[in-house]
């Protein structure tokens, strides 16, 4: 409730900051922290919370810290599955810590914020917050371009989500104050999440087929493809593209089959 | 508990951040708030917390809050009087939001954090959090040298507490992460707080029985002078020598009198 203010509004000030810009709280625990995220989102700007199989929500903890932004809590967007509430995304972000086996796209919080007022208002944007124990896992990591890193101590690291939050949202603000003429969007060619993860899910099942993707190593793999195919950014019609070939790959094994191995 | 990690440790990640820079927080009401401003300083590497007349300390609720962080709180100094809790410091910030009727020198948390980094880690500085709801009030602020606004939305300035701490200690992780070589303090010579704030109670002393300073002028003015004072920093010789004009200026005063008005 402090009122840490910030000198009357200048002009740029009054820019919207990128409205269709979504912090996703996936499997958040405490009801709290939900709470005052919204509170850290609507005191930088943010808007639009989605929640993905919150523990506890809506909740009366929730609703007490959220302390005047109760209308972002009852506006919250709520599903059970993370890759729907992200069908319409342009591009995904992750919060994470943990090293991982392929190297993401990775950011500190400061760059990334650039690259996102950067990437225009008019793209679908989702940044998302793992559970407050273990983070964002693997398979949720899957579904984004880019990781995102807020620098800690060394000795300490143990950032408290809705801290996460603020952080990113504080570094959003400032920014798109900063950037006074947004260049058009590179992502507004970008096909959506949801027809990426068609094509990825496709792709996995005609290479299973093939014998190409086999346990243990078909996850690994997948996630290589997945950085590859993410980082050329397709458009919607480059991934109808794709799926043909994968289609037309499909028939022709099968017809290869019915005529015993032509080849 | 979300581990937001940063990457392994840079080079310059590991000198530790101005280890005399006190977060002093000013009649906090809410304890929870003490344990997650706790919180927000460790994870950026900060570790000296002054409370000065807490509501309520120590508090389970302050513990549960501070999660790895309790350490912090149980060194925590603890002091009735603000002026005391700042008598060695160098240079005192406060954080706040309404207008004054006198412009103290303002920056926002950014520059602010460049600002305090440059100073040096050998002069002790102090970063003032008012209370939740009212904020610093006038005479907390007079102990201060400069102002830091955190920006925020225009639409909804209700930053929490410890997301104000969290944001600027932020910051100033980031500032120092960036500051190679930092400069010899320019505060190294600047007198302790005490010293001044002993000169400005002399100043008045004097004024008044000088029939400069009269009610209800008197309080504006006096800020006048802390302002221009302030802004020389002077150090505890030119200080002393202040003091020394002051008690001449007594018993000259003093002396005329017994004389009866000799002029």
């Amino acid at each position: 409730m402090a009122e840490y203010r910030e000198e009357d509004g200048s002009l740029h000030g009054k820019a919207p900051l990128a409205p269709d810009l979504r912090i996703v709280l996936v499997e958040t625990s405490h009801p709290g922290n939900i709470g005052s995220a919204a509170r850290a989102m609507k005191v930088m700007g943010l808007e639009r919370l989605v929640l993905v199989r919150p523990h506890r929500f809506p909740d009366a903890q929730a609703t007490a810290l959220a302390s005047g932004a109760e209308d972002l809590l009852e506006r919250a967007e709520v599903y059970d599955d993370l890759a729907a509430a992200l069908a319409d995304c342009r591009r995904v972000y992750g919060t994470t810590a943990r090293d991982r086996h392929i190297a993401w796209p990775q950011l500190t919080a400061r760059p990334a914020a650039a690259e996102i007022v950067a990437l225009g208002a008019s793209a679908p944007v989702a940044i998302l917050f793992g559970n407050e124990r273990v983070g964002l896992s693997n398979r949720e990591l899957d579904l984004c371009q880019c990781l995102i890193q807020i620098p800690t101590a060394e000795a300490y690291r143990s950032l408290n989500l809705a801290q996460a939050v603020q952080i990113l949202a504080y570094e959003l603000l400032l920014a798109q104050r900063e950037t006074r003429h947004p260049a058009p969007s590179v992502l507004e060619t970008a096909a959506p999440r949801a027809a990426m993860e068609g094509f990825y899910g496709h792709l996995a099942q005609v290479l299973r087929q093939a014998g190409f993707l086999q346990a243990p190593r078909e996850t690994h793999m997948m996630r290589r493809l997945r950085r590859l195919f993410d980082r050329a950014r397709p458009d919607l019609n480059e991934v109808y593209i794709l799926r043909g070939i994968l289609t037309e790959v499909e028939r022709w094994a099968q017809m290869d089959k019915g005529d015993g191995h032509r080849l």
